[in-house]
């Protein structure tokens, strides 16, 4: 077998390296992978820019990467539904305890889950990465590597609409036209909703949004009060909308998505920000408009490669860049400068391919 | 004003009259409606042919037909959110008593409900109708009457989805593609499902479903078993389907229905047959498949309006025969002999567009 | 008949008076009561120190009270589930449109409801009271008067229990232990809550909840932090509490609530306080905490009257002063100033009785 | 250690022997438990008169019993949360994979899951036993081993009434007063139901029923038909009930509990009978009277546990007969006559105390 195993690590703040590591050994329920496609995500420029995330500190020497699809080259003991060539999407969260949350189908919220590059966990920007066999999920043959590595920001935007509780006929308003609110987008029309509206800074990116299918784009401006753009959404949509998810994460984006919504809807926090913000609390709760927030996502991989695979979703469009695993830090510099939306990194070295 | 309301009486089982009513008189809380057009629904023929479905008996002569939309001419002293000339599609239901079901949202279960074109109350099959405003939406100008019309069957479509709990990802079996199966085929489409396979005897019918849409089409014959057909749908989706919608009421139908469909799944029966049936309740309740009958609907209307104005859902094509009211017994005729999808009557002199 | 109809009128800010005003005549879907008990609310007091509450602004002479029962007096023409002699309790929101918050069981949210002394509607602290009668409940036999007007503080307590979603075995953490908070302990013990904490400034009534059935009881100073007060409800608890139902609308009570509530867990907003508040938002939304605020409660009454008839809830020792509506004034200075927990006034100058 | 392992096996149809096994190793996620007391199950005596449940067919010798709790004597090398000494109830499903339903927190319905004496699982009638140590519950002080044992028919009426969707001022009608019967009485009170009545053939079952809470007791006759039946439950409970469960697997229960249930209800099915029945489907479709089965249980033992710690649910008058091992038996005899209610049997001869 190989020897090549290139990495790419953050040893500290600003400080990213390419380096060879050993290439791991898989326990029984794991697999070895070799790594295809892997996309950059906001959270691991993060992590390289400032060295932490809240309570979530680098301390020591760690592998980037987390949205994520490989190649099978090994299968531990006690692993059945794989085998040596299979094309797998990597769900990065591994719950390492049968805990209550676990046990109750909410096993994003065990304390203790294994997450790839959050510290201390290694991520999967290498050359080869071991996981645990039921977290990798089979690529049906037309879902391509880069889609399969795409199925965890889609994983996001599913479990903000699952919470959000979109269905047909939703209303649906998404704050932010990032990576995060473009898959939102297309999950919120895949499950039915009959008009989306989507805000943003950047007329790039609502531009982008439109051509993904956005019913509505809202550009906004920093001086734009929140109480009016919630009445430019009303008379956008015709109605308030019944659903409001907030990508930014921003403390007066949350409060337009407040007013914003339709009583008895809900609001969803994707985005983060402060860990204090001020919000017109009462107004949300006398219309019963709820919030509620999300954490990664859990039972979302199966549903995702089915939508991908029956191509009710296409995802293909988010992909702008494309680096080497060796040219990594070039790719990072490039999601860093906000260009274009999703950097993927090419881990295999014969096959560049999507 | 027009003197002319011919309309479309059941007077006793197979006796079915053109005849001249008085235009009704609005009430406060009601429009006067000109009828445009009115599909024909397998109840009305059943009545025909029967002069009763079940407890409800055809007593005294009943205007037929409740799939409508048409025009306000005339509004009641306390209407306020249509005025004459309105385009409105119709819901049929209407409930007389603020009972708990009224209140707590399910209104289609008051057993007191008016409702079109069930003993003892008149349907909309004529010429001039008045109906409570409240129960009249309006139509977007993108909107046909047709389409208007259609809005009841697709209503139906709605609340078995919604019943069954589809939603992204999902996997549907469909028992049936008459109309009713063909509209559910739609909306479990539009709510996300990821693969839909339909069933039914008649290979003219499964052609509609599969350019309507559908994943698979299964061709089903009277002597196959419920275990086979259980089976050959596992076989095509490569899964049991987590849910499925028996539009046929047929016993072995449900049979099928519940040896197929996956563990913790949903059966929903939206076709009614025998009062009495011989179901495997066993394999159902150890395996926690649940089983959920639809009576009608609630709710549906602003959903299937913002759907059909959003062109997420294309019904036009689901009508095959139009007639003017004038001949509709032979319209009847066409529908009982299981001619074409859905018949729609047109019953504007003026305006027979769709 | 009588012609006394002596009424609590609040003229404006700080004006209240005790006056004559004519006995109403029933419409058709009214009836008439003769006011037996009403329950003096903290909501009454507010409009009578402040002449407003938030965007609800007396402008005009109003009739306070809307916790309240009676007895039928006269019916209207189509009223035929009540007779003269019925007694009965008043839910005192009416919908005046069948809006899409009626026809979907959430009618609290319909923006146009009628509402018992909320401007510019009056309310029942008077002799003679019509009102819808599909909103007035019988009282079983074993259902005192008192318990009848109780029903409404007890329904907040319902709506809130059901938002939050107490259910068998929840660990529930109730903030403030006034009436409301009081009703809500009794109500989530009766959901199944295995144990509820409650935590106030006042000695006094943590010793009622004590008595009223709180597992803990925790005393709060203005100085304690939130996060101090967190970690001391994990400790009295064992665990954090699934469920916290502030009833303070105190800024750092909501504060406390997230921080305190078990992730996965929900927060409910009773109380409501300044429009804008500073809550850690993040914390609430990695760990999947949901915000949901009630406003007043549909669909409770006759659950209520259930649970009290089968005498699973006690609401009877809440009742500590009682006056003679010709009391009225005597009786709303003891309310403010927080003398005892509920006030009731007797407006049957013939039946004095609870 | 002791070399006395004592265990009741199933060598096959009618051959039950008390036999020497040897005492286990528990694996490193595993405990080895001293057993202290195991009730008798229905299921257990099935297995014993009949060799088979189904398609569960005992083909080789096979211990009994899965109502169990005992003390830790050894932990496996990766147990944390137990120690020797602690007292604990076991949950006798293991799911064996981390497959979908695990996943999504239904892990009850995964098939390949362990089970305690379903074959060809052992189970846990012995002195000593090893079980996964996630799958194990620390009793508190305050709960005894019998009551630890009681969790798992307690948590089939828990699992019964969350599918149910019991909830404050449910009426509840529960067909059969057997074990099963009894605990989902004491549960659905538990949860807040306004009344239950409870049917059964036998006067002394209703007795005791009526003992531990029961509002109403109805007889059965074989001779009752079902709509009969159901006119009685009405006019006892004054309301069909919102939901009915049916724990006898009779036929003619299984309509009764379809006709007496309320519209927009639920009829539970725990019972098992008879793979094929016939059933009014159309009586329960129209009215929209859910049928749901249920499949053993999960995520109950905690709950469970905070329910008797708590003293809400009292389970003890159910304990009717105990035996030591060595009399297992006749202990079996005793629960196959029909005699008492619960049998328990003492596994540990130094303690047999509940």
């Amino acid at each position: 077998m190989e020897k090549d195993n290139l990495s790419l690590v953050l040893h500290s703040k600003g400080d990213l390296r390419l380096e060879q590591r050993p290439i791991p050994e898989p326990g029984a329920d794991e697999v070895l992978l070799q790594m295809h496609s892997v996309g950059i995500c906001g959270s691991d420029v993060h992590y390289w820019q400032n060295g932490r995330i809240g309570d979530y500190i680098v301390q020591k020497p760690m592998v980037l990467g987390h949205e994520a699809a490989g190649r099978v080259v090994k299968v531990g003991s006690a692993v059945t539904h794989l085998k040596p060539g299979d094309r797998v999407a990597i769900e990065p969260g591994v719950p390492r305890e049968m805990d209550e949350f676990f046990k109750s189908g909410r096993y994003n919220l065990s304390p203790t889950i294994f997450f790839c590059a959050t510290p201390p966990d290694d991520g999967n920007l290498c050359r080869y990465y071991k996981h645990n066999a039921n977290f990798c999920y089979k690529l049906p043959d037309n879902v391509s590597y880069e889609e399969g590595a795409l199925l965890e920001p889609l994983s996001v935007g599913i479990h903000a609409c699952r919470r959000a509780g979109v269905t047909l006929g939703s209303s649906v308003f998404i704050c932010g036209a990032g990576p995060i609110g473009l898959v939102t987008l297309l999950v919120a029309k895949s499950m039915g909703a009959s008009q989306v509206l989507i805000s943003d800074l950047s007329a790039d990116r609502l531009a982008k949004a439109k051509e993904l299918g956005a019913d509505f784009v809202l550009p906004v401006k920093r001086e734009d009060t929140p109480q009016e753009m919630a009445k430019r959404v009303d008379g956008m949509l015709g109605c308030m909308p019944h659903i409001t998810i907030d990508c930014t994460g921003v403390e007066n984006s949350i409060q337009t998505a407040i007013y914003a919504t339709h009583s008895g809807g809900v609001v969803v926090l994707v985005g983060l920000g402060a860990e204090m913000v001020t919000v017109p609390l009462v107004t949300a709760a006398v219309r019963e408009v709820d919030i509620r927030g999300v954490f990664r996502y859990c039972n979302t991989w199966p549903i995702a490669i089915a939508m991908l695979a029956s191509k009710r979703v296409n995802v293909k469009p988010l992909v702008t860049h494309r680096f080497p695993l060796e040219q990594a830090v070039e790719a990072f510099e490039t999601t860093r400068q906000g260009i274009g939306i999703k950097v993927m990194l090419k881990c295999d070295k014969n096959d560049q391919n999507p």
